[in-house]
């Protein structure tokens, strides 16, 4: 069978199998959820196995060690796989909540009922624990699932697949309910991103080059997160020992992740006091520092920031810092900087508050909080299938309810326009 | 200035514009909207003048008298665009709004602000007075545009957006808020819609194949609405005499909208009693029939509704007929039919109403209603900027509030992760 065959079988399948599950009570679903959690639990060794001939294949390869580790699947990330699948059975159905029923003059009652968004494609790459946490959020939510992991995961996904089959099957929903594609044939993500009858929205997992691929070439929506580049503005105004600990966290509570600051900016009035404080602790965690050139008046023996680190994620150590001349120039640099990831401002001015919430064009916009707490679970969404730097349909942290779609409803009693 | 760069330069301008807009006040923007209602009023005679230069040019090209029609600014519709405006600016301001503002167990207090999307690209065909109407609409949710209407119409879209400019310049609001494309090269489209750096969304108004069009080129996310093939299911349980009417009004009471009822699916009980009442209700309309097989024992001197009528917009008045036998027929039927518009069921079962609500996947479901209640007016919105069909972002009519989005915004007092 040709690639396009077998990708448009397998969207028709999950058509089919996203009517059951839209059907499909909370109950049920959530039983779903725990009787895969224990298959997976009781297929530990298989998996084991499966994941072996991957890492084996990797290692023939010369796959890097970051990346062979990313695809291994230890006892505890098998736990972990288990474990996420039972936390997302706890959380909230978001599928049929109506809101805002109100009778119009007609007298037509209207509201909006929360419905799956039908068949979701999922693209990942070497990581095999995405296809239970990405299929366990799209069943909970009523929504079939096309999975395509990376090539090098082929086993470990077909066999993590498999539990979620046997687990579908004892609680009598449709394995199409979720599909892994079996092919590495790269035809098949051309084909996945591109079947509108049968797919109702792409979410890249991965790195950039990926999503920016996928982004390119989809016909089917995309709920995508390029870059974060995230910014800490100190304002003049800001308490400067909180200051110092926001701006600190932001970096270095963990480097290699989105909500991590890469770009501190700091108002004039305060640079001289709160700079040196900072190097001091950036100094003690090995972060190199790229400054202006006012940045460097202060802290002397730090390297000049190009243009460049205005617009680099480092995913590292590194810290770019410009010193701004007040709260205008400090939102000038982030809208021009920014992905629209998450920006903070340190402050006790009220009004200057209000304007960096209201004009800043993020996913999230804090107030005296560190970058760090923009992520799913800190946000209370329980689990998260990504984080979306798009403005259309699902910002920021995507839960449960950003793989959902609001339909209205009508309640009549014969009601006819005249 | 090749077509690349002058659309780029708009786009530019556009996006700096949008950031003034962001942050102009409910006053400000309501003002600006009455302030063009009056310039618009006042320049009801350079509007005709330069509509009639469109008008001469679309009769030497032979366009059709609907399409003369559509293009012509009489003074009823003059006066239909200030008085559009004025309603608009009437609407209540969604930019700024602030929902669900908790605090989370690490002391943050998390909630959401609806923001605009920034800029948005409208492209229409020949009806002038969408130039008022989308630019009113965008300008009230916060947002700039870029106008790209049909070449017939380029002289009446100038005319019209000089009195824009003019109103937007008396109240201090940039012009670049809203720009129309001064040209009628069609590879201005092709960049418009491809220009993710500076347009956030796209909607396109109009044909289908204008809508397919650019649905299948745009990079930027588009807001669309593609067929209307909207069914009404009289379910056994139906009260007749209510039967009858909503499937008559959702048939009659226009033909050429979305939300008219292209398709009639009545259950096998009740077909012999309802189907020669509505038969006689249709022949007083002149209404063509075209019923399955079953339709036609029932009515024997209708015609045949071939495979094409279950899957055509007619938009005319033809009304193709289907029985079916119980609820879950009907709901194949839509499945495989519906373009996901506007399907309705007439019943007094309370399980049956329960499941077609839940398990119809379109932008509006209803019960015991017609089907040409699923208009922004009728829901309460104010005004439409169009009705979507998709499922990602806006469903159904989108109003203000679907030119929107949504960011997180968080209030800490020195919070940093653990």
């Amino acid at each position: 069978m040709d690639i396009q065959n077998y990708m448009q079988a397998l969207g028709q399948q999950a058509r089919t199998a996203s009517r059951a599950l839209s059907r499909a009570g909370t109950n049920v679903k959530n039983h779903a959820l725990r009787t895969i959690a224990t298959e997976i639990r009781a297929a530990a060794d298989t998996l084991k196995n499966q994941n072996e001939l991957d890492l084996q294949a990797g290692r023939a390869k010369g796959l890097d060690a970051a990346l062979l580790d990313r695809l291994e699947l230890t006892d505890a990330r098998i736990e972990g796989m288990a474990e996420g699948l039972e936390q997302i059975a706890a959380l909230p159905d978001p599928v049929g909540e109506i809101s805002n029923m109100n009778y119009r003059p007609s007298g037509i009652q209207l509201g909006q009922m929360r419905v799956p968004l039908g068949v979701i494609g999922i693209i990942y790459e070497s990581r095999p624990n995405v296809t239970a946490d990405a299929a366990g959020l799209c069943l909970k939510s009523g929504n079939a699932t096309i999975l395509r992991g990376g090539s090098e995961a082929i086993n470990s996904n077909k066999a993590v697949a498999a539990c979620i089959h046997r687990g579908l099957e004892r609680v009598g929903l449709p394995t199409a309910a979720v599909q892994v594609v079996e092919t590495i044939d790269r035809a098949a993500v051309g084909e996945l991103i591109t079947m509108t009858d049968y797919v109702d929205v792409i979410v890249p997992r991965g790195g950039k080059s990926l999503i920016e691929r996928v982004s390119s070439d989809a016909r089917v929506p995309v709920i995508k997160h390029l870059d974060g580049i995230c910014h800490v503005y100190l304002d003049a105004a800001a308490d400067l020992d909180m200051a110092e600990e926001i701006a600190f966290n932001a970096k270095c509570h963990r480097y290699g992740v989105c909500n991590a600051m890469e770009t501190l900016l700091v108002d004039s009035a305060i640079a001289g006091e709160i700079l040196p404080r900072l190097q001091q602790r950036y100094a003690a965690e090995s972060v190199e520092l790229r400054g202006c050139e006012l940045t460097q008046i202060i802290l002397t023996d730090i390297n000049a920031a190009t243009d460049e680190d205005w617009d680099t994620e480092y995913l590292a150590p590194i810290l770019s810092i410009r010193i701004v001349d007040g709260l205008d120039e400090a939102m000038d640099h982030i809208h021009q900087h920014s992905s629209g990831h998450t920006e903070t401002i340190v402050t006790e001015d009220y009004a200057r508050s209000r304007r960096f919430l209201a004009e800043i064009d993020s996913s999230s916009v804090m107030v005296n909080a560190s970058t760090r707490f923009a992520d799913g679970f800190e946000y209370g969404l329980g689990a998260e299938i990504g984080i979306s730097t798009d403005k259309i349909h699902a910002r920021g942290p995507v839960g449960l309810e950003g793989l959902t779609s609001q339909k209205w409803i009508v309640l009549g009693s014969g009601q006819i326009r005249s």
